[in-house]
């Protein structure tokens, strides 16, 4: 039987939608959200960078996380340009509790601690997807709406270059793993207090 | 007096020319010397999203490094691909101590640590684009040479963002403390010994 299409792979990883609320919060401080936003398409390409660093024999990964760290810089300059248009202060990177406590359901020994690596990130993207799926939907301004609509394609394209590496890295154990951490993901994501920013 | 084009901000850098053995040592190895070039361009990458972590606020460094890390996570993708070409093993990063000797220069004290970093990876980029120059010249198969001197001119054009960026935070002490690199890079470079690595 053929693996699944690159698709239907998001299938394998469902998450809970977010607060109605947010999207308010969201709109009430849109600086801080494009502020936040900068840095998660930073992070974004850090992470996929710190792959390379860490399995440089896996050809398929280096390439598919250059060119994913590729798009994510691209996201960068034009989040910057954006916040420039608006002419809006930047902020530094507070940090990111919610991508740190789903860190801490990375598991140490390879090559579990790959698998795990690649499904977190998978979930982030995801979740990154729907919220910015979400400001694409409510903003005003025709052009910060369709950059939204862009960035929010991109995720789910990323979220799913993701889950087809831990597919190919975990063909057997790939798809429970996705939905326990999907569940872990939920239990995290409803506790959180809601704020002006992408995970926030 | 209008500041110096951006093609002449190089002269402030002037480094001292490789040893001529090194080029025969690295043409001895190519294998290590690719491999270890792979991880220099995904470092170089993310020295540049490092400084947009630190200085979210210079708009005009958070455009120039996302810019910057795009155009290097494009040269790990054709590192990359060259090496699968040469179906040649990949290796880990062992570090970089001639990059960490020249860090242990970077003052601690803003905003002198940011005129430091800009340098550092300035003269960084200058030595990369020699080396990537000198194997540019060397190598035999043609789509290599056609791939290293469009990546040697690349680092050339970083090295001079990097100095622009100098420049602009300290217009008047970015030249002297260029100047001062540059001798302690050659005191850094010439002890080392020779290997096949892209700074070795």
């Amino acid at each position: 039987m053929p693996l699944p299409a690159i698709e239907q792979l998001g299938a394998a990883l469902p998450l809970v939608p977010s607060d109605a609320r947010w999207i308010d919060v969201a709109l009430g401080d849109l600086d801080a959200v494009h502020a936040d936003h900068l840095h998660c398409e930073r992070k974004a390409a850090q992470s996929a960078l710190s792959l390379i660093r860490s399995y440089p024999e896996r050809t398929d990964l280096v390439t598919e996380m250059a060119r994913l760290a590729h798009d994510e810089t691209r996201h960068v300059v034009q989040v910057a340009q954006l916040m420039k248009r608006r002419e809006q202060p930047a902020a530094y990177d507070f940090g990111d509790d919610y991508a740190a406590a789903l860190r801490d359901h990375i598991r140490k020994p390879e090559p579990l601690r790959l698998l795990d690596r690649l499904l977190v990130f998978a979930v982030i993207e995801g979740r990154s997807a729907e919220r910015l799926g979400l400001l694409a939907e409510a903003l005003d301004d025709p052009k910060s709406r369709e950059l939204y609509a862009f960035l929010a394609t991109a995720e789910v394209r990323h979220r799913d270059i993701f889950l087809a590496l831990a597919r190919d890295t975990a063909p057997d154990g790939w798809r429970a793993r996705a939905a326990e951490l999907a569940t872990i993901e939920a239990e995290i994501f409803v506790d959180r207090p809601i704020t002006a920013r992408i995970h926030g």
